[in-house]
């Protein structure tokens, strides 16, 4: 089991692993007002699409318990800006969005109940999503193990591991399940600028498995797909179009690019909550542009002069085109994806 | 004109733009032993292959003045002491080993000359390497700025410009000669890791010259070729081999796998002396891998943890297959590159 947790409901307070300040410090936040959960996710101290899903279900247990002693009225209102305020914080993991609709149903359903009755309904869905995340995240492994071989050098992108998610992980659950069947593999991890989730998080957490790990950067991924060579990538997901389009960190789609070039198997795995089947395609998927000093001075001294331009988009779309496969907790999906993801999508509703 | 200056001859030293301090601070480092001239070239004072080829040249007056008064066997012993060290500085740039030859016939030919009169040849040698390689560069620039059109949105990597040559520059001499010829252009520069050569000193010596710049990060190129959209890749090289395969900074090589896949024409701009024509294909290129700690701390900060592996090669070989032009002082070759670069080579001899 892992020594640390990504994100836990502690003393009245969303208790978070402050991934900013990894692999150095390994350090808790708690969050006792829902303006510390935005900010949170907003600064990347929790992130990874279902985390930052399952963040914001605990962030509106926060908002039902700062307002308790509020009457009826103006605790509802209360939540109705928490939930308003929280979806603000990211706009391209959809899995945020679907986790916020999932504990609007508790308000929903729970009308006439009061304050804190109302407050314990949403402390047990957040808490039932967590658990449900993991849950969803070792089905998900299990689906997707069988596509590494024992020996594959695996290439991955960003973190898409036990810190993206409330436990376990997608792309590197994968890796972990495969693992627990008693393969041996090797991991590259790009390190994944600007904010090094591959060298900070995934190198991290893999070492805390136990499995191999070599950090490259960004621009040495090319070179490792011909020289290792690469067996295979897998990568996680912040959204998933309905035609199998691809959102995730900002450069994924470079690499599925690479792999195809080198004959690659390019897989995205990612829980049924990322699909966004309202999307016909990701070309609708709004991508997040954050500030340029995390480019510029990224670790404290400038990087570049003050004067130029500085483009950073946290996500690209990788088209479904060069996907080879989609695994969630419910298989594994070959192109054309269409038919899967919609029946997926469908019998998660 | 520059306001910068990244090597010279002055007061009986090698005078070098300290590029590790760039873009914060302007600040020359001054040489009056070889081992520091070997050491700047190592530590990436100096660097790019025509202004570590310029650099060694210098470092063999230097070495020449520093043993002017020993008796003529002396001398001579540390002269070959002092190009074997200097040879030992960097692999791939053949450039270094090229204008170390030059140096050599300098000695061959001074043979029954004085400590003072082979200090002065040598001198004179190294200040005309200097002067040959920045008129190279302006000839180089004329010669490819044909290629670039008015509105183009140029992508490069790494650094070829006035830093990486004795003035001016390759990849980016180009750019400055169709500037010349009033053309506008926008330059997309991915940084460069592990030591960001573009966002440091890419877009520093682009802004000198009042050129339109946005630095991005390595793995977002991908999206810029398809969102901007990018018109032309050019890049520098510090090693071309007879069939026109190209060594060139790490990333250089995933660079022009996805122009190929975004068909964005992708063009090397180097002088002849980068040439290796001993080399039948990239694949003998000796390819310089530097210390781990460049990935791990090179932001003074840890940004991996202590117990997982790393992988810094500094450069890449790009197959001659993805090349759609090598640009020289002698004009523009096409594939197959063979008969063109034999002929180049041939008419430097």
């Amino acid at each position: 089991m892992s020594r640390f947790q990504t994100l836990a409901w502690g003393d009245q307070a969303l208790v978070l692993l402050d991934q900013t300040r990894l692999p150095g410090e390994l350090v808790y936040l708690e969050c006792r007002q829902v303006e510390e959960v935005a900010r949170a996710i907003e600064g990347l101290v929790v992130r990874g699409a279902p985390a930052i899903g399952v963040a914001a279900a605990y962030g509106m247990a926060v908002a039902a318990g700062e307002a308790l002693d509020q009457e009826p009225g103006a605790f509802r209102r209360h939540l109705q800006q928490a939930r308003a305020r929280l979806a603000r914080t990211r706009p391209t993991a959809v899995n945020l969005f679907w986790a916020l609709a999932r504990m609007e149903e508790v308000l929903v359903a729970g009308n006439g109940l009061d304050n804190r009755q109302l407050y314990e309904r949403l402390l047990a869905r957040a808490e039932a999503l967590r658990a449900e995340d993991e849950a969803i995240c070792r089905s998900l492994g299990r689906q997707g193990a069988g596509l590494l071989e024992n020996g594959f050098k695996v290439l991955t992108h960003c973190n898409a591991g036990s810190l993206a998610t409330a436990g376990y992980g997608t792309a590197l659950g994968v890796i972990y399940a495969a693992q627990e069947e008693g393969k041996q593999l090797r991991v590259y991890a790009d390190e994944t600028r600007p904010l090094l989730q591959g060298s900070r998080l995934t190198a991290w957490e893999l070492r805390q498995r136990g499995v191999e790990v070599t950090v490259i950067c960004d621009n040495m991924a090319a070179t490792v797909m011909r020289s290792a060579p690469i067996d295979c990538v897998i990568v996680g997901a912040d959204r998933i179009a309905a035609n199998g389009d691809v959102a995730n960190k900002i450069g994924t789609y470079g690499v599925a690019v690479l792999a195809r070039a080198h004959q690659i198997p390019f897989y995205v795995a990612a829980p049924v909550s990322t699909l966004d089947l309202s999307l016909a395609s990701g070309d609708q998927i709004p991508i997040e542009e954050r500030r340029p000093e995390e480019v510029s001075r990224g670790f404290g001294r400038a990087t570049a002069p003050e004067d130029v331009g500085i483009y950073n988009p946290a996500f690209d779309v990788t088209p479904a085109e060069l996907v080879t496969a989609i695994v969630s907790e419910r298989g594994v999906a070959r192109p054309p994806f269409g038919p899967a993801l919609r029946q997926w999508g469908e019998g998660a509703g």
